[in-house]
């Protein structure tokens, strides 16, 4: 992701980020890309799954709450709302998972934007599988370094921006 | 990026992530997507660049250090390690770039990976436009929210988190 950095022209701005600040956003775009790269490869690493494929099986099991039978679809709108990606990235990587059985599309004659995602029984495999060695990566690259106070200061953090930056 | 969720076949493990746990990384998820996708949007109506743009042109001239003058030039390898991004990735990216003029190429004959990326000026113009108005806006949605305690919690965070996932 960004980094922010000083250059001769932004110097005297007001509103430039002063050293605490410099620090933290640094620290916070470093760390997000790092991770994000290093949970990608345990991932495939543990199960053929690209982070990228293992949102959309969350966003669709996530919908299904506690359920673990029945089916589960999705409007494609509601899937690019949750995950945040740009309409071109969710299509290109819907394919890909309807391509491997993890997903399959039905679409809405009336209605393109009435689209559905459908969890398929390999998908739910694939993320049931995928999901206990990517808690174990999680928890050792994070929270197994951080105290209560950290972990409670990072969920309020996120709380706080979440609230600047709207729906 | 992927979320953590419960379903029926791990509640029961161990190491599955508790509460306050969830909170905080359900928290750091979320905020993490909506913030890149809203900062994205920002740069591209403020000044025509994606973040993907303004990450290369960062670490091109974080590494001229305070100079505004001179070829700025980083061999394409420590680009992808400075940004974190798969090599096909960062190609594409470099190839989107040279054909707006804001970096070129040059290879080297005797060795693939000793291929460098070269500032232009033009770069050098679109980063100094671009820097400003991202600026304000990560200080609208990030910063102006957090008292000193918060910022100094992130960084600290992030301190951590790197040590863990190693370079």
């Amino acid at each position: 992701m960004c980094q922010l950095f000083r250059y001769a022209g932004a110097v005297d701005d007001p509103r430039w980020l002063d050293e605490r600040e410099q620090r933290a956003w640094r620290g916070y775009l470093a760390m997000q890309a790092r991770l994000h790269a290093r949970l990608n490869r345990r991932l495939q690493d543990d199960s053929g799954l690209s982070l990228s494929d293992f949102d959309v099986l969350v966003a669709l099991t996530d919908r299904a709450g506690g359920r673990t039978d029945g089916e589960v679809r999705m409007r494609v709108h509601e899937l690019a709302d949750t995950v945040q990606w740009e309409r071109s990235r969710l299509s290109h990587q819907l394919s890909r998972m309807q391509r491997r059985g993890l997903v399959e599309r039905e679409d809405c004659e009336d209605d393109a934007r009435g689209a559905f995602v459908v969890l398929t029984d390999e998908g739910r495999r694939a993320i049931e599988r995928a999901a206990p060695p990517h808690v174990a990566a999680v928890r050792e690259l994070v929270f197994d370094g951080l105290d209560d106070g950290q972990v409670d200061a990072l969920a309020r953090i996120a709380e706080i921006v979440l609230e600047r930056v709207g729906s």
